[in-house]
């Protein structure tokens, strides 16, 4: 940071989304996107014909090394994350990270502490929590309109391109866990259960279905899958006073809201529930037209400034993974549920306090 | 069966389904509805004005001891299946007896065994299975279109209505089951698992997802719902050839076929897979207008007769029957899946054999 | 009307409609469907069948001559309209005609006067009127949240079926222009422009757009079609408030009403206009599940009674039919408007004041 | 065009779609985009800032007086086309003009005319035309597996941006008149019919429904709104062997070819037809991904370098600015139907010959 309060960031890998990094940092206001390094010599071409303003290499440690550079954005793939994340903690930079944070809550742990102590900002991007609809999902939740909530459902299928590192989980459910740590403002599931099918030999999931069980009855359920013949993206979050649907292929209605209900009553003398429905309007909000990636941006370099709070720190990242990880070993289990010591954070993060 | 081949056909319960029953059975050819059951007068009396044909009892032994009714068709709630469907067969009658079989494997198998034992048919009522859309899907699974079968979604949500004496599984996963059992030809899941919840103190899972598993990595996953916001009723059958959706909300395309597929090679010189997709046309194919119940109801009728067989024996309900219990298990396990014998079936079974 | 108001219907012709209006009279409280006639003996026996508690004659005089009848529901073809309804008319019986009134408007005219001066009661039958759609349609309008309309957009197609007796125009045009009439509450249009086509060398126009111009600059345009691949039945009415959607295939979202305008500026010192959107939120409200024939059968019998007043009389029938018949005379005239003298009614009508 | 068949590209304004027209010219092989012109100074330093291989000027003569440009594509106000059309022609350049192709068909036929008079490539550019739904539209056509045509019927409404020069029918009907010519290769209506309304006293009309009628009863109408609360973007394309739908709002099913079709008879005792419906299946073919602006700048350049011809030369533009101008008059009499007169080319064009 100069003293007129610039920021100066690197982008560190420019395959799909590095570009798009370099473009929205580059767009916020007394922001500098002044380097990206990558190892392939084609796509520093192409960067430097789209951004003339930005100097490539790819030679990490030019980008490490240069004192002018406050964040380092990294966009490489996950097996990666944590070593850049660390060379670049070590470098005094402050580190933006693609989702999901690392390759393990082990990891993840442990870029969380490392940045801890060395007073550097830490974020996951999970550019999801910065999109108009999920934060009006928030919103709606945040002041009661839904009630006490019942069940969080997510489908997230398409035909998808198979990942070569990570499964199906890895590369989707990832988007669920961060709306929900960011609606349920960190509260964490008590146990995981995923289960799927690895179709192709390859011992990657190309399918999953991942259920998460909170406290008070709330549970959560995710279909992932990258087989499937149409691009389905909807989620439904349920309370027993309205009913959300937020459907992201819906380019006027991406939102709507049914005032519909459940009404519980115990008849006196006979000792069964009443459970009855109340079907009411619907109503679909007006969205805002910001770009999620800007908000996101805007909101990492106004930390560093010290002026507002992460909205997607390390810590956040964490918990995704954590969950990741749970789902992982229940997948391997066969489907079985897997608990989460939700009390106990992981060792390394113990360690590092 | 009078010596023209006439069928003459009672009617036991006439809350819901039970008229759907009437009007279907007498319109088949050469089958006439004489009498209606019900304990309650008023449904009796509203039966007679939209049956005039047909005379009402309060007293299940005025049709038990009519030496002309051939088959008694049983459309009471679950738990009393066993009970009806038993003393309909003691009396010597061709039983046929609504979704699901009976409240257990137990006493499913018992039925099945008795009605074997009488040389008398046993039937369950598998409406869907009649479908112009799900006698299209088996027709173009059957063929080979779709190829090897990798998954079966469903979804069959809405703002429902609770049962009193069974859960949403019961109620709803039962037409999945049946839908999977006539694809399938028989197949059974090697095992079930089931997860869900009960919001509102009644202990009767008010949503659940089921997950069938089956020999060579086929899965099927079930979604039923009765606190959703939106009617939903989809499935996708996909295969490595091509991929198929029915959607029965669709008035039009209730059925579309994906010509998608997948792409497996291995590279020689490397120990990975390639993964690569084939995207290509749709085609939706017509569906005729035949009613389902009807056609259930001439299948029913020509096997009394002798002229074909049964499609939805009291095999195919026994069936279903032992993975919603194996479902109900799991879900009491909070999710654990449970293993379905498939070589051995249940003692019953084997006692009546 | 027998001493306790009890009212006796009959109901003439039994193809497609007609036996759908002795289900709803029916049903009516204090309501007797006595007769039946129509000159098919199968479809007699079938309706005796369905409703036992008619009798069934083929003699129209038998109908006309018993005087127990009160009303006399005509769903005949529209050439036969003008003769039926006089000739009960004359029998001293109330009226209800199926849609369109007559098959011009010196007819119709001529049976709205005769029923004026023999006191009775003339009905057309404007179904779509009294659905649970239009009527909030109609209520939303009233009171006001639409602003100042500027538009109404039909489109009413499908693969229909070929009218041997009338096109394309009077077959389904008449739906909006009964629809437009209830709200606006008997408006006219100035001028009719229709203009279509005929392609299989029958002189019926299987699809044709009509435009109907207002004062104030409302237009509506209404665009029907035997030939159409998929049924669409949408309709947009508009106003510079707020814009609603009725879409009549739609299960759960039949009106959605959307917050969207048109803010008009004056710059004081450039002579343009300044127009401008506002896009706003939208809300699609809960319809109750009311029969439209049922609540329209209560509205005739109820204004026999002598208790409310009717919203489908005869004169409503009559606008609908002098705009049809201006519709076809531009059709004729290749698509040239034509106007339609609002001032001065037809003369049958002037005769009969 | 250089010895090595380079092509040199000067774009003329770079308001909405100037910078598409450089980003397109510049993707396409052997094209060079040189230089751009806009009279807004923070235009063309956007534009620098975006294509840093551009030299930038606000003056007109700096293009025009360039030996090394070859092609200037003009992206202005159609009321400036028809000038900065001609001085480009008589500058020697070869033209491309945005849609429509000029505000006259005086004044198109005179560009039309001077360019052949130079032998110059004069082109308009109909976007849609190179769009792959349109390819595909057309080669369903042309292999004649709709039939004989019936009916073209297009809406385009959505809540749009009023234009300050231009009303509704020259915004949005030229997209429609561009298909229709290019599907039906040039064929031309016999008549225009357009009816509309101005809502807010600027004289432009904000709604239209135009008709165009051709020989052998096919009809095409097309409905165009600014004012719609809803974005639709749907045309049917309906032969008598099959019928087609192309919704451009879809993202994976654009094209839907129903196998519906009519089947005429002549009942030979009987004076009237028979037609019947012919239901069938549906299918929807996979379009390629490619971009129609940059397929349209390759047969710009293409023809230029006498490889191929021009699908879109000032011919096609000419035909539908005519019509464009046919639907004016017809608005302005109120929608009476207006004769264009086919084999006589307008005057411009004879004097041209």
């Amino acid at each position: 940071m100069d003293p007129a309060g610039n920021i100066n960031v690197a982008v560190i890998g420019l395959g799909y989304w590095g570009p798009n990094l370099v473009r929205n940092f580059a767009a916020v206001a007394g922001t500098t996107v002044s380097r990206v390094c990558d190892l392939d010599q084609e796509r520093l071409k192409k960067a430097k014909r789209l951004f003339p303003f930005v100097s490539t290499t790819t030679n990490l440690e030019d980008v490490l090394s240069d004192s002018n550079v406050d964040l380092i954005a990294v966009a490489t793939p996950v097996s990666t994350h944590y070593e850049l994340g660390m060379r670049a903690l070590r470098a005094g930079k402050h580190v933006f990270i693609e989702k999901p944070l690392a390759g393990s809550s082990k990891l993840a742990g442990e870029l969380v502490d490392f940045a801890k102590s060395k007073n550097l900002h830490l974020f996951v991007d999970h550019t999801f929590v910065f999109t108009p609809a999920v934060r009006k999902m928030r919103d709606i939740y945040a002041r009661g309109d839904l009630g006490r909530l019942l069940y969080y459902d997510s489908v997230r299928i398409n035909l998808g391109i198979f990942q070569h590192d990570v499964n199906v989980v890895w590369d989707l459910v990832t988007h669920d866990l961060a709306i929900l740590d960011h609606i349920l403002a960190g509260r964490l599931p008590q146990s995981v259960a995923c289960t799927g099918a690895a179709h192709f030999g390859n011992h990657l999931a190309d399918l999953a279905y991942v259920t998460l069980k909170y406290d008070d009855d709330f549970i959560a359920h995710i279909h992932v899958n990258w087989l499937a013949p149409v691009k389905v993206r909807q989620v439904l979050l349920c309370g027993d006073k309205s009913m959300l649907i937020y459907d992201d292929n819906s380019a006027a209605e991406k939102i709507k809201v049914y005032d519909s209900g459940v009404q519980v009553a115990r008849a006196e003398d006979v000792y069964r529930l009443l459970v009855q429905y109340r079907a009411g309007d619907m109503y679909s909000p007006r969205l805002d037209n910001s770009e999620a990636l800007e908000l996101e941006a805007e909101n990492v370099v106004e930390t560093i400034r010290g002026k507002t709070k992460p909205i997607c720190s390390g810590d956040v990242g964490l918990r995704v993974v954590r969950i990741l990880e749970a789902a992982d070993e229940s997948l391997r289990l066969g489907g079985q549920p897997v608990r989460l010591d939700i009390s106990a954070p992981p060792k390394s993060v113990l360690a590092g306090a």
